[in-house]
């Protein structure tokens, strides 16, 4: 058998996509495609292989095999569906691998695992790479590595060419899974924000799905809208089912799947202390239109969305949709960056916000004009702060607070659901006050359980006497 | 030294209260109080002890005499400040305990660490219950032990009489550490849906601290809105600070403290797929509160509060807002029964939400007029749905509607934070729609992914071919 530079082992047709793009690079790929076992049926992925007769790709059906033939040191992808093939595959890797050796493992980790593995193959002196992958692996997948920098300067030919440069060292243990989450998490965000505008819009103006198709795409013309996912959503709403010559999109479910990896954006914030109230609801969402039995019965007893727009009123309608759907888009950076910025911060990451961007807007899912704006505003500014607080920024945003405001009052007063795009108004006016109502809960908190309580007037935690008789309460500094 | 009946083994006031409050119940209780190093610091609760002088509890200073004196089967209560303490504590019991011996564990935990630490003490024949505490252990606190039923039973008489009948039986594993996590978050909902409605009253109408202490007291002394929280917060309105002779609430620091603990609601609600935005969002604003730096610079840019409401349209304000303080109370009853009952599905727990409710109404911080309502409820219907679904509670609910939706709409045009409000108003809305706009969800991901989409004419997993080049779409189904 004939030598190769590199090995891809993998139970999924990214893999494989991710095989034959090293191939085309010129690399000589050995493919090890594993069959699983899933609820007691071999599932496999070999009946994709026919595309990999046209290739120079080496398949090997064992792992001693697959090693035996790769050059030294030896660079293994492992990309697969599961944390259980992942498992698997790293365990076996950890005794077969030698110092020096390789390991770019492209499955979607929980980025505190990915920080474990790290440890575990470092401590060995394998090389080891934790990378989140987005996009077209057949093409220019965005990758975004972490683990240590070493690592990725002995990997970093093969990433950079089998990305087509689309490759940002992100940081050491789990950093890359880290922004691929937070990647991912914006995403859900982004479309669910996107279809809640083009719900308030269908229901209040009663369009046709083909007066929006047009209707989106002349926002994704525009400098402040295009983007990636807006073209994909426009893309969608113009479709028609051959079958049943339905729109598409009446007959697609409203249920949204999502897996365990979808929540742990929502763990990681509460975990890190960060709010990203717009993306948790992203997720909140899904878990919602799984509760269709709920949904159903409620529904018969609330009335249904009771705004109707007339025709003088329809073109600002549609201008302030385009306004909200614009800041609440901003808003959704905001919190995503926000995350990874403290996220670096608790880890010690070193991370620069300015660089995460600039990945993003290179081949990821979440490419925009306004990330690229983003991008260019970080690259001035080299130390982060809540991109709210940059003068420049905020400035640009202002101008659409107004929209957002009235977008948010009349969903709330017609019964439109838009929870992101509430979450996105909730944010933004809790971010913007510098005296909050909360001190009442600190001081019910230590009426209730003697917690203490803090001044604005002087450091210290504080016990209020509550049993004072008087009206006046006095107030004893803690002893400690 | 003389026999005793049970062992309290603590390093904070609480377990010294417990300890007088088993002693005063008329058992021989021995005190085993640990002083504990944090930051090289000794933290002691010794001088709190004064009052134990008049007790006949036995204060021991070490764990194997303190065993020694116990009579068989060994009863030991642990209560402490942190989860540190309770596993040292933990490991030196189960080495030193026999079978048939019994630990109760009133330390705060993961309901997931609870489940662990309740399989290695059974493990061993030792009967281990996690058992939810709150309020004032010194005289009625409400117990929610979880464990084996066996373990139960065998310490039913002393934790009825420990607190005053206020303790159910929650169900097996960490079902009393996971109801305890959804009390204290559905407190803290409460507490912050409060001060968001008092924030928007005071905003809009100018109102004077006394004028809103009056306010509140009427609010409480009736039929819809009675309830412990909101006469805490109508107290505290109402007092001064003696040093500054100012509001105690202007010289609070609207800062909100915040522990790991805070935040298990939400990571748990991620594991378990149940959306339950406004308690998510209650822990969200004490992270915001954290961003004071934020806050200030921000603030700077948006103008305040706009909203003044003037004299005759005050009375319909004040209602309004007693209207949507009342249904937001209510929604977040609904997902925090929620919770409990799908976790209780998830974990094959068996509980009764009913019994539930019951326990909270009891002596807890939540306790209310509306929960007594959702109590008899829940006990008319044994098996429980999301409440929204019985028509009863619906209709007493919609009426409160409209309300909740002016509120909206009033402070996202003013530019007041309503955070948990919001979320209240998402969550009614989103869980009322029979068809959801999310299916764009779905097609966008098979159109990036080619995850694929469900249809809702027939099942299963279907494939758009988004290059076909008509503008009508094929669909294939799933192989699988």
């Amino acid at each position: 058998m004939k030598r190769c530079d590199v090995a891809v082992i993998t139970n999924n047709s990214s893999g494989i996509n991710l095989a034959i793009n090293l191939d085309r690079k010129e690399y000589h790929v050995a493919l090890y495609d594993v069959d699983i076992v899933i609820d007691g049926k071999v599932t496999t992925v070999k009946d994709q292989n026919t595309r990999l007769i046209s290739t120079d790709i080496q398949q090997i059906y064992d792992l001693s095999t697959l090693l035996l033939i790769l050059d030294d040191p030896k660079i293994v992808f492992i990309i697969g569906d599961n944390n259980v093939f992942a498992e698997q595959m790293l365990s076996v890797l950890k005794e077969r691998l030698d110092a020096g050796d390789i390991v770019i493992d492209c499955c979607n980790t929980y980025y505190e695992d990915t920080a474990n593995r790290t440890r575990s193959f470092e401590q060995m002196g394998i090389l080891y790479l934790g990378t989140g992958l987005v996009g077209d692996t057949l093409k220019q997948p965005c990758l975004m590595p972490g683990g240590s920098y070493s690592a990725y300067m002995a990997s970093i030919d093969i990433l950079q060419d089998l990305s087509d440069k689309h490759c940002t060292y992100m940081g050491p243990d789990g950093a890359g899974q880290f922004v691929k989450m937070v990647h991912d998490a914006i995403e859900w965000s982004i479309l669910q924000l996107i279809s809640e505008h083009i719900g308030v819009l269908r229901a209040g103006l009663d369009l046709e799905y083909e007066e929006l198709h047009y209707l989106l795409c002349d926002w994704n013309s525009k400098e402040t809208l295009n983007s990636y996912l807006l073209d994909v959503v426009a893309d969608i709403i113009g479709r028609y089912d051959f079958e049943s010559r339905r729109p598409l999109i009446d007959i697609a479910s409203d249920v949204v799947g999502f897996d365990l990896s979808s929540s742990w954006i929502g763990k990681s914030a509460m975990l890190l202390a960060v709010p990203i109230p717009t993306l948790t609801e992203a997720i909140n969402v899904r878990f919602l239109t799984y509760m269709k039995g709920e949904r159903q019965a409620i529904s018969n007893f609330l009335p249904s969305f009771s705004i109707k727009v007339s025709g003088n009123e329809s073109q600002s309608y549609i201008s302030r949709a385009e306004s909200s759907l614009y800041i609440c888009l901003s808003l959704t950076y905001v919190q995503g960056f926000d995350l990874i910025a403290k996220a670096s911060d608790m880890y010690g990451w070193q991370m620069n916000i300015g660089d995460v961007a600039q990945a993003f807007s290179n081949g990821s899912y979440i490419k925009s004009r306004m990330l690229n704006r983003i991008v260019n505003l970080l690259k001035k500014n080299r130390s982060y702060k809540n991109l709210l607080m940059d003068s420049d920024y905020l400035r640009v945003s202002t101008s659409h607070f107004p929209s957002l405001r009235r977008m948010v009052a009349t969903a709330a007063e017609g019964g439109y659901p838009m929870p992101c795009t509430f979450a996105c108004l909730s944010y933004l006016d809790t971010v913007a006050q510098s005296k909050l109502p909360t001190g009442i809960i600190q001081l019910a908190s230590d009426y209730i359980n003697g917690s203490g309580y803090e001044r604005i007037d002087k450091d210290g935690v504080f016990y209020a006497d509550w049993h004072d008789p008087n009206s006046g309460t006095r107030s004893i500094k803690s002893r400690t």
